[in-house]
């Protein structure tokens, strides 16, 4: 199998540690084919980020589905989810979505933790995406914002040790997602340290896709497929896409 | 008071009766400034295009929301509200949550009733955006879609009433919204008919960006706004927005 | 256009400052008609006397409404807000509804800050009653009761900015609403001191009153309207708009 | 023990029927005391005179309570529960709230069937009020209003069999309730012709303030109790109990 | 009346403590007849243990209904519950449910406070299985485990004061329930030194059981029953009481 | 990895056809070990039975635990999964909930198609238990109950391709679910009949047990985990395991 890892944030590191882990999950089943956003935003941090965004990930879904198994959309905010799942015959899974549901066939009750308070709002606002608000005990962040996204991990790794235990004690959570792509790879580090299930998204993701496609559903002809038509000014493969319907 | 008016849309007929029906709702308190978006679909009916015309819908008010008060976003199914509201110091009104959210306040229930079958899953996700699906009674359309969206209106105006109708002795509603551009204008012609109140969203709209607008709410310093950040490929005015945080 | 600013508490100063605030907002596109209740209590602030006044206000909306374009229900918890949408043929808005539907169009999350735990109670049954309960963030108040309503304002001052504040940082809010009609006129002195949009109900009132009276729905022939029927011992006005139906 | 019976109506044949019923369940348990309203309607249908009829029924507690155990508000729908729970130190229950809560330990989901669609919009707005809607399969009614509300019940006997059996075989319900005073008594009469459990109102009521009653639990220092006040123009007895807080 | 109390707990105590308070509410109306559970667990306190006691539980009604009037399960956390209520013709009352639908009927709000935080998550469990957890502010306990369960009423006393006042004070709890065994007896003790409604959970089940038994419905045919099947392994009674479906 | 089957029901042809299918999905990846009940039912179809056949499946996990890298519980209900959840220190996935949490990764909205009415009630209550009934449009079932489960397959071809459509068309899902061990493998064969995609639940649940097992998670030292205690009358490995905490 081959699954297209988009990675909707401009920093190439970001998606090499991404591609690490997820071909670590995939192991012999799959190629994973890492993808870099060619603009927008260095980190997406916001809706109005993730609106830009999401609509360069539909561009490079469409431009490199050819030949694909899955999608795997590399953000914690799964910028452009809901719009590619509609469009593109294929599955399309989100990190955060991905996480949230692995987390939910895991335990009872799951947690965020993450880097800064600036990803709360949009975090939240992911959950509540995926319907399951009801089991969300909260996001968990440190009170300031760390600029060095590419440092977080190191830098604050204790502090999410402290955040991810407060997760489980006062919160009542037995699944701890550590979200954001600047975490990637932590959970397995301070998993010991949790009294809980502590779940990598970018991992969450890659199975999720491997799942989905193992599936081999048909997606021929949903109903719930856009009515194609013409538009102006889209990158040519996406314009192509849309006017098929 | 000036209101920019952004159709997301690239229908120029379409922003000429909004801006019409926005006038007569505004009179002589704010002009209004239409805009018809210079690239994108004739018509959005996904959220695979909302993505997409959601970041148009940015540029088109980054572009142009010098000197204006409030800026309403002309296609119901809001694409780019969330986004807009956080990014730009200034009121950000769309159509679908404002004639919801008006409705909650002239009634206990309200339906949305549309042209075509194509629009329900995107109507009925904008209503759970707000949070108010436990008041909606759902979205009622013809069973098949007419193509001829600009002839919609005039087609299909005996369904339609018949719909509104079942929509209050069937569903419940008290309030009925005519959902979709095509429709803009309508509400008033059929009221008569329809034993509820009848809701045009582009009025609804119009009406409440006046209202936001009027509050003169201090946008300064807002804890929600995303930190300035460098974007690459952005359209120039939105790249600086986004920079400035 | 004339609107109707019935104050449901018999304290003239409240509807006084009330009406001066509302004066502000509507400027000369509306004569604001101020009243206050006849009987009653000085100040509302439970369920219990919120069912008293509540019919008060009908009888007081039926005595009045000749001539109106809408009616404001001067206190936030909104006594009879629902029963009088129900009755009366023009649009009717309550304090605490259209603060709370005015924050959801301003942002995503919604606190209400008031000046005292009294009020908790009711303020979170209103919240609950326009169905956002999901979205709204609690009520912040001092931790004791101010006994003199009338000076709330000046004496808590320091209090509310601090609450306003925690509510923005600490729950997540991004706009504040200062709630009941003490509070009446704060939002802009202390809007610079809280990080978030800061929203005062009276004003919210008139905007919405206003937003809606333009909208110009017709009220004729509603199938939600009560079937008429006789009563005994009501005000002679409310019982003839009862027996109308 | 005593219960007073409060009916909210000004109809005495309802208060009798409802009283002989209640005293068929309470046997020689309870003194069953039946009080009609002294003024406002024959019979409540709508939130409007629910509003005005609640406050009635809080005079009529006032008058009354001394000597009592608990009260019955006789009305579905409930007119000036939450006012009156928070007001008086004793069980005070409603038809609908007991009807529904009695269905909830009686089976996974419910339904009320009534006498007239004119009931739909304010029972539905009662099991909100319970919280419970998400175990409510809705509101099942003839299609027109029956005028003659006495003579409802046989009237529509056949009518009303046939609805309750909708309600199991299309709806999912496992309980069905027979909403509205005018169908006290129907429910074991119909029982055999519903493959269902068939509760009448009344006399959940009944068993739900017995119930509470015999739990003696002490309502002396509540903090939810609304403060003392003054008030003016109210029944005597209602303004001494709210003076007193 | 005969009620059968069902403890799925192996410890005898426990069921001679909630016998003698079922008798306290009983009165002279019925006679209990306590049943302790055979095997299975000296005292349940995880959803994986109530899987298996529930299915003891529905073996120990099978043995001992007939001639009962209604069956108490005496656990809060109602194992078996669900089960129960579908297969058996008359009424099963759970501890929990009970309790929280009891407290639905006496106030806004309810808090459940009990010994130990090992409890949190199965007691927050079966409010969701309810229905009511958007009226429920939470379960409060100690911070450690006591793990002494037959003292822990005594050893905890002022622990559970304070918690349940701070149940009432900072969550707004208007009642507070005392849930688990281990507790039952303490609400009246307590009851003076919280400014709240306190319920006892068995007392509650115990008027529960009296009143929906009082109403003397008809369990003939219900749609929702199981289908009749053979069984193999399962304890005769309840083999026959499945096999006739 | 090594992936245990567990069946519920004890018809061991439906745990042959589900085994066959989950090796399909597993192919090389996992070696499937299947499990049928040795007591309990022919086939589970309540929630009485679905507690007596989930503390029978608890001892079919800890029995055979022991080398497996995951659990599937091969009944569409889920019967023991929250708790054998808790107790195991491996992932546990049921049929059910894995379709539905699949199903929520694929498409907006979902759909059950089963093959009796019998079954609506508990699958329901499955959607339920999971947090996501927003985005489930119901259970569609023939309208009798077709009594040779076995052959259900097969007689219901047409008309469960005819409920597909309308689960579809008119209640707006994107995807359907096929539920109950009896049409495992039907999904495929009718997939190009209907306009959405189609899931099969015994192969979401093998890979999503897969996919979890992949996560390879530590499920050492989680705080939920019940604490260990004594027991009586348990099958000797489940009460280990019990003992063990």
């Amino acid at each position: 199998m081959r699954l297209l890892l988009v990675n909707p944030n401009m920093t190439t590191a970001m998606t090499d540690s991404m591609a690490a882990l997820a071909r670590k999950v995939a192991g012999d089943r799959a190629e994973i084919v890492p993808l870099t956003a060619p603009r927008g935003f260095p980190y997406i941090a916001s809706r109005a980020e993730a609106q830009i965004a999401g609509a360069i990930t539909l561009e490079m879904i469409a431009d490199h589905q050819q030949g694909m198994d899955a999608v795997i959309i590399g953000a914690f905010g799964d910028p452009g989810l809901a719009g590619a799942r509609d469009l593109f015959d294929l599955p399309v899974v989100g990190m955060a979505e991905a996480a949230v549901l692995s987390a939910a066939m895991m335990g009872e009750r799951f947690s965020i933790v993450t880097f800064s308070p600036v990803m709360r709002r949009w975090y939240a606002d992911c959950v509540a995406a995926t319907g399951l608000s009801a089991r969300f005990t909260g996001v968990r962040t440190p009170e300031t914002h760390q600029p060095d996204v590419g440092r977080a991990r190191d830098l604050l790794r204790a502090d999410l040790v402290a955040l991810a235990r407060r997760a489980v004690v006062e919160d009542g959570a037995d699944v701890v997602i550590l979200g954001g792509a600047p975490l990637a790879g932590l959970a397995p580090e301070i998993a010991g340290e949790v009294p809980a299930l502590v779940l990598d998204p970018i991992c969450a993701a890659t199975a999720q896709a491997l799942a989905l496609a193992s599936l081999r559903v048909g997606f021929g002809a949903r109903a719930c497929k856009p009515v194609g038509k013409p538009s102006v000014g889209l990158a040519p493969a996406l314009g192509r896409v849309i006017a098929a319907g």
